[in-house]
């Protein structure tokens, strides 16, 4: 029995992951926990997927519907797409399996921004929610769920689903408690809502805890496994270059006043780039920096460390290996400086707006009008989804976007004509930038724009084909404001389709 | 001297338009009022027009930079675009003089979302204004102005701006005073940013009337002129269909206990089918209806004389000459109604998202994956702009864009395989309407919402073409998540170039 568990009525529910599965029926809603490979449950869904292939194998229809909070690990996104019994998937994921189901077409996926992830849940149209699985560090003595390493939607699944199946995780530190905030909006639901009291990153204004009715609760799992911490890479010099084109900026900016020395709050996407504009900020000028953003990687870890950071707001860890055993260790310390919140919070437009946001999110291309292509490869293939990036770029005090300039050594320019999905649009994206240097759209129109993207931001290989893509379009009888040849203006990503190369 | 002006300080300034056009230097931004044509300045741009042709007959070079609104009017768009003198222009516009200056690359103008207008201004990037030039209904014994049909962005630019010169307008009604909410956020600029205090759409929460610095006022003109109200159209049978759809899926929402009975506030775009709609609710079951919107049209005036609208919240007008009459000689009854304020806090995410916004607008053309293009004709030529419908779609309870299925007598199809530029996103757009039918895209994937596009929205002639689209698109070896041939993707748009129709 886990020390963890401090209700008696919760202790009287512990079982085993497999007889927890046992009670999913075919055709269920299920509701996970888990944010960037963070406090998902560990040992129910590979259960579930053991249940889902029996049925498969006597012949019967086994599928369920798989929400989360965002991407989680192969023992749950993995394991359950593998099953072939994933009827619908939303909002990011990350897995190659999962990825695999849903270009295949087995599974219905739903790019969902992370912030409308909970409104759209309570607005009733993706059906009823017949399971809720959350990870939790612990359950107190009044039945409250402590949470774990993410928030992300549990708030929302535990209140909304009909049963619960809480995971209580002794890897997770116990010090994790009070690094939470749970905001419960005072009539959540239109037309009854108040302002989210919220106005600088480090505010509390919730909970520690989760409250839940404890009638809904049909299983208790104790588990003891590490989140899906992926080990670090090493800078690269492109991300480093890139890193370095952002801190110029932000340092004229700030030269400029047109932003405070101390910047405003940060967001950046995960990942190699994100993670070297933090080493950046380690070594540069910027003090008392804040961070109001969806996940606390290494780099941000090492910046609150130093004290330049004063502040990390977010819901959800996506740590190495070592920094993980250095978040356990010292959860007592951190929680002074970090707060999880549910990601209808952290990602809410109302906030993000009132806060000035600079948001700094990665992506598979853009154009040479400043769309942005964050999902989609070759028009039709989905790689992970939009994620936040959507609800930090639309309301953000400065946009930013950063790519290498190429990809597959040279085959793919990450700047193009026209780009083959649109994630963001020419009006929401601001700054552009690659390891050639940035493009800063502000105040440009389109055929501005183009000129600044090409010179600044592109590869010296793809520049001059660029260049003579605008010349040719401009004499295009529709090329008006957006100079644009529609028949060629895809003919980059059909070349690379055919040839395994966009140069010509 | 006109009896609107109660300062003697102001009254001491009164000049003719072109005393205060003369006034203007080269190179110079100028911030004007007007919104959708109503309440811009009727005879200074005219004026300046002149100043701007007797420069460029010297063979001076003379430009400005035009920032609004949104639309004005031939005596302000049309006047100064004419002169070729305009260097930039911001955000919507709707003037065929302008939009062709635009569209041949005189004027660079950048599509602005209208929340963000504010904001960006006072970010300091598109440089200094020199020159407010805002239209008022009177100017009180203070010194502060009287708003008449439009409050748009003059609170900001009256702040932003060196220099202000006013328009007095006799033909606005004096009982427009009181109608204004003039919201002066405190601490404006993040980081010292505290929540917009609106939790009802008729909830008064600023001033009556806009504070200035008198000294920066260089000139006050009076004028009597009326508002560019365009005659309304007779509604055509394609439009009350729109309408139809639209009030059918609404009744099923509350049926189906996803929205109150009296729905939840309404934003609708400008226009013949937002006019529709408006009808449509006059003679439909709800009662006792809000609505948090732009622009406040002929129908919502007579929703509100109904009863059946309770309160209409809003940054202008748009009525048609009657309207207008009918608006002047009951502004004082109106004004219990109608709330006028800045487009910041008409369109703000932050707003819109807490009140649950009902959001429908128009659009140029659909795909069948949920994309949606609001500015664009065939890929390059602007046509108006996003306005506030991103503002509104992004932050809505509910998402809706609207079109007949076809344009220009059959050859075109609003709804095509892939739109030709993308203002709305997928992630974004909830329900398509045409008077073909409604998509209802909530909780859908691509290939799913593909499916009920085609056979719900899409014109019976261009029914069958998209569906052999999506067909072979799935078959490519990329078709996957999102099936796209982007080889013949935008060819519905190349092949209308070249041959004048859409259909093969």
């Amino acid at each position: 029995m886990s020390g963890r568990i401090h209700s008696e009525l919760f202790k009287s529910k512990v079982m085993s992951a497999q007889d927890a599965a046992a009670l999913v029926q075919n055709g269920w809603n299920i509701g996970f926990s888990g944010f960037t490979g963070a406090g998902y449950p560990k040992e129910f869904p590979v259960a579930l997927a053991d249940v889902i292939n029996a049925a498969h194998d006597r012949g019967e229809e086994f599928k369920v519907g798989v929400w989360t909070g965002a991407s989680t690990a192969p023992e749950l996104d993995g394991a359950l797409a593998r099953t072939g019994g994933v009827s619908y998937r939303a909002p990011y994921q990350s897995d190659p399996d999962m990825r695999k189901a849903i270009n295949t077409g087995v599974t219905y996926y739903q790019d969902i921004h992370l912030s409308h992830m909970a409104p759209q849940v309570f607005q009733g149209f993706l059906g009823p929610l017949d399971l809720a699985v959350v990870e939790a560090s612990g359950i107190d003595a009044d039945g409250n769920i402590i949470p774990s390493s993410s928030v992300g939607m549990n708030r929302t699944y535990l209140e909304y689903a009909k049963h619960i199946i809480i995971e209580v995780n002794e890897w997770q530190s116990e010090d994790l408690f009070g690094m939470h905030d749970i905001y419960y909006p005072i009539g959540a639901l239109p037309p009854r809502r108040a302002p989210i009291p919220l106005i600088n990153p480090g505010d509390r204004i919730g909970d520690q805890v989760m409250r839940i009715k404890s009638e809904k609760v049909i299983g208790v799992i104790v588990t003891d496994d590490p989140d899906r911490n992926s080990p670090f890479k090493p800078l690269d010099d492109d991300s480093r270059a890139i890193a370095n084109n952002l801190l110029d900026f932000l340092s004229n900016e700030v030269k400029q006043g047109r932003l405070p020395k101390n910047l405003l709050p940060l967001q950046s996407g995960v990942g190699n780039i994100a993670n070297a504009v933090l080493a950046g900020l380690l070594d540069g000028p910027f003090e008392r920096l804040t961070s109001y953003t969806e996940v606390i990687q290494d780099g941000m870890v090492d910046l609150l460390d130093s004290g330049k950071l004063t502040v990390a707001s977010a819901t959800a860890f996506s740590l190495s290996p070592e920094a993980a055993h250095r978040m356990n260790e010292n959860a007592a310390k951190y929680r002074e400086k970090i707060v999880l919140r549910p990601q209808d919070v952290s990602n809410h437009p109302e906030v993000i707006r009132r806060l000035g946001v600079i948001a700094c999110n990665g992506m598979i291309e853009a154009d040479i009008y400043g769309n942005v292509n964050s999902t989609h490869v070759m028009g039709s293939r989905m790689q992970n989804g939009i994620g936040g990036s959507g609800d930090f770029t639309r309301n953000g005090w400065i946009s930013s976007f950063v790519t290498p300039s190429t990809a597959k050594g040279g085959a793919i320019s990450c700047i193009v004509p026209m780009v083959n999905h649109v994630d963001h649009t020419e009006h929401d994206v601001q700054v552009i930038i690659t390891e050639q240097g940035l493009a800063d759209l502000r105040g440009l129109a389109p055929r501005q724009r183009a000129q600044v993207i090409i010179e600044n931001c592109a590869h010296p290989d793809y520049k001059e084909p660029l260049r003579e893509y605008v010349k040719f379009a401009a004499t295009k009888a529709n090329g008006q404001h957006t100079p644009h040849d529609l028949a060629t203006a895809l003919g980059w990503h059909v070349r690379f389709l055919e040839t395994g190369t966009m140069q010509a």
